[in-house]
């Protein structure tokens, strides 16, 4: 009986394995009919349901086979995503979406759906979303699909385990740990001592910073609330995240209490303007207690100048936050680290892995340079999960640092992506995400001085991001006013609702201050080329022709 | 030229495929050798790097076998997880795995290994982790491995986009709205009206629930900060989960002006506690504004009144929050469901669909009765994501609602797992995972009077929690008293570390309140069966006998 089991299993997988190699030779040879062959498949999973795989009585065949379906359609998507001829996205709208598409019902139904309508699930929920690894997506500050960092997202959801504890997260407690550290190490802080955890992004990286600052300099606010401490405020630059903003509102600063920096032309803080706000924040009574530096800001790309307001934090005894979720990933860079020059000074940096360096989402650290702060802020010494009486060394059940309790796996992709990457500390030169830097000078090189194209600031982007206006011909030759900038500000709207109705790019675009809509142009996915810098200018110039 | 790179590519996926095959077949004829055949591919990674994947040149053909290789990898996990001859884990202590376990080198290189060092990085990542989906892993509130689940994680990591807006998630966003209102419904909200986001784990959402309630009643704290409103206090359970406290700390009100209530034998408040405490603060000069009531407490698995908390909060005008983190997926089912009755009456309900129901870490929501209060709390207009003149209507990007910017997709395995099994709504019975609470209640029987074991409250349990101490020989007839006490105290420590170090199964321990430590059994994994419950109390009075 036991045999025969075997026997039959072992059939089924021969039928399997000879379907997929019939598929997989064909695909390689035709891509065109892939999709109306993803039916014929030996295996009829439309008698089959979610009950019959494990831990369901011989479920392990129809569980190997369900899996290696799921598989083909996720690998297929891959290739896709790498190949030019393939739409960046099938835009519709979502009363469209919710109408339901060809067999694509969005609506959870009150009966078990077969595994064969499971699949369709799958590969309709691909078809219809956006190709944020295709080369040509420029929307996001995180884009691409690196393998190995898709390789390890497999392998956490695999093991489905849980940060808070060594006990249950024993290989990936550590692997954060030694990662950390190394990030520390390149920040400069000596012998990479400090503290750090992962958090489920980069604002929320950027809160803790915010509360470990208010907890070092005022601890009793832990215990006794906001109505301890004397009327703090906070600074950060116009141009910064607008996490530090919700992170005031949320933390009972209040977003009156956080006072925005001045900026120069290209979006850099003027340490001046933060001194004298310092100044007059104490003249009213207030205590200045916390600056966020940013190195590299959402639009411009801008670094602020690290030293110069290091030397302000120290003067006046704030804490300096450094939020390099975007521009961080630099500090691996020989070349272009210089940007972040005086990081080292701060006491905290966010530092997003999952923007600049291609780590798939989710993945950002806080980073504190002194220890003890991290813990004493949040810990809450939880009995039952964090009990001091067990067998191994408890220091390492980090999980009391975080405000989470249970605590995503973010660690390992990145940890598998060093590994394959190599990222020696300073001599990143066969790093291909630092090619993005390259590109970015070609786009700037290309546009500045182009007919049609109006730079949002002068001079080289610190970063990758390229802020320029596209100007249609019926624009160009307009005198400068009211009118011109009303037309200006609806140019970029326009274009990249046609870029995506017709799937073929992404951009993203906004205004700032007081200039209408400009395009963002920011590249950070390595699959990207100068054939697909040229493609994304020609087509803003063909869809902006007319307008 | 063309033509040869395809014909070149397809006979290595022959190869490939009759090397699959033959593997395949030896893996379900012998398990016992997979490890050493590991490395007998056809593809030789050992002279393959990650610059060898796409993007690269001809990268297509290495990227498909690596994956393939990693899903092989992925798939024997998954079968030996819920194979019982294999261990739960393979204990080491911190110092060991930190030193190097045979070839596994945890420590970041300085130079990019190969793919094949990579692939047996994977391998052992595993090897030393725990295997919390194996059918007698008992540790944790989240346990077990579900394919549907997992399968919607890979494609969740495939499609690697973000939450914040339509324009980039459309189809993900969608999903999450259709939930959140099906979520709603169950709680049994007029036509599911109300709002949510899914958020980082459950603290995070009971972190939610005080932001909201707060900015519901002193909207002016957002800009203004805590010294706008008067002392607010907040009350809680003394069983509740520590993310109330770790929110009352990081949100400002200080852990001092989180209340305790008392509660009864069986971890539930006592309502009258609350109205005294209630009125005690208001003499004292606060203002209490949240209360939390637990459904389904950590240790106990207790639910508290919730209609005759719900009463108290109407009469004194406080926000009530239901933290059914835990509890929250016996509202889908029907012989269950009373145990939350009253939830209709909550302002706010934190629901873990990663515990009870078995999705994969991480899926928690935050459910909200008001309509735009989340909104109002914490939207800030980010104009370079958020911008209004977007071709769709904009009222679909809900980014702006939550405290982070970047949120992981985690609604896709949830509702491909709904849709794949049914989530009928109170018509739960072919739900697998409503067995464990059949399987807590025959070990509550079993164990209720058996030699040996005491029960840590009278009656049957709540939820899934089985709480006992387990006396071995040498201390049952000792007489009660501080000598007991401290004998009893180290006997779940030590045979927990046994239990560890033999790897054959895993449950928590903890003490509570002047309780000694005891053993916290929890049952959430469909996969688990009565023999594993006796198995585990097999290996309990094993592993006891002689302490």
């Amino acid at each position: 009986m036991k045999i025969c089991g075997f026997l039959q299993k072992n059939n089924n997988l021969e039928e399997k394995i000879s379907s997929f190699k019939e598929r997989s030779s064909k695909d390689l040879l035709d891509n065109s009919d892939r999709d109306s062959r993803f039916r014929r498949t030996e295996t009829d999973f439309s008698n089959l349901f979610a009950r019959d795989l494990l831990p369901a009585k011989n479920g392990e065949e129809p569980t190997m086979q369900f899996l290696l379906e799921v598989v083909d359609i996720l690998t297929n998507y891959v290739r896709k995503t790498f190949d030019r001829s393939t739409k960046v996205l099938d835009f519709h709208h979502p009363h469209q979406l919710l109408e339901g598409m060809e067999g694509f019902n969005l609506e959870l139904s009150d009966q078990p759906e077969s595994l064969e309508q499971i699949l369709v699930d799958c590969r309709d929920t691909l078809k219809y979303g956006v190709r944020t690894g295709h080369p040509r997506f420029f929307n996001q500050l995180s884009t691409g699909l690196d393998i190995i960092g898709l390789s390890g997202e497999w392998l956490t959801s695999t093991a489905n385990t849980n940060m808070f504890t060594y006990e249950i997260a024993p290989v990936f407690v550590l692997m954060e740990q030694l990662t950390l550290k190394k990030m520390r190490e390149i920040i400069g802080w000596p012998n990479g001592e400090g503290d750090g955890i992962f958090s489920p992004g980069g604002a929320i990286s950027n809160m803790y910073s915010v509360m470990i600052a208010r907890y070092k300099f005022f601890p009793e606010v832990k215990t006794k609330g906001m109505t301890a401490a004397p009327r703090l405020v906070l600074f950060t630059s116009e141009h910064s995240h607008y996490s530090i903003k919700k992170a005031s509102a949320a933390l009972g600063f209040g977003t009156e209490n956080l006072i925005l920096l001045s900026t120069d032309e290209r979006g850099r803080v003027i340490p001046a303007d933060l001194e004298a706000k310092v100044i007059d924040a104490k003249a009213r009574g207030c205590v200045p207690m916390f600056v966020n530096a940013t190195a590299g800001s959402t639009v411009y790309g801008a670094f602020d100048p690290i030293h110069e307001i290091a030397d302000i934090c120290e003067k006046y005894n704030m804490w300096l936050h450094v939020d390099g979720a975007w521009g961080g990933g630099l500090l691996m860079s020989r070349k272009h680290r210089h940007k972040l020059c005086g990081v080292e000074r701060a006491n905290s940096v966010t530092w997003n892995p999952h923007k600049m360096m291609g780590v798939p989402l989710q993945c950002s650290a806080i980073l504190v340079r002194e220890r003890g702060v991290l813990s004493g802020c949040n810990s809450m010494c939880a009995g039952y999960l964090f009990q001091p009486d067990k067998q191994y060394d408890v220091s390492y059940d980090t999980g009391d640092k975080a405000i989470q309790c249970g605590r995503h796996v973010d660690i390992f992709k990145f940890w598998l992506m060093w590994k394959a990457k190599v990222i020696v500390v300073l001599d990143m030169t066969d790093l291909s995400m630092f090619c993005c830097l390259d590109l970015s000078h070609y786009l700037y090189t290309k546009i500045k001085g182009r007919e049609g194209y109006q730079m949002v600031f002068d001079g080289e982007p610190q970063h990758t991001n390229v802020c320029f206006w596209y100007l249609p011909p019926g624009i160009r030759d307009m005198p400068n006013g009211q009118e011109k900038r009303e037309k200006l500000h609806k140019v970029a709207p326009k274009i990249k609702a046609m870029m995506m109705e017709s799937g073929t790019t992404m951009v993203g675009y906004q205004p700032q201050g007081d200039k209408v809509n400009f395009f963002r142009m920011v590249i950070s996915n390595p699959a990207a080329t100068r054939s697909d810098i040229d493609f994304l200018t020609d087509e803003i110039e063909r869809l902006g022709q007319d307008l």
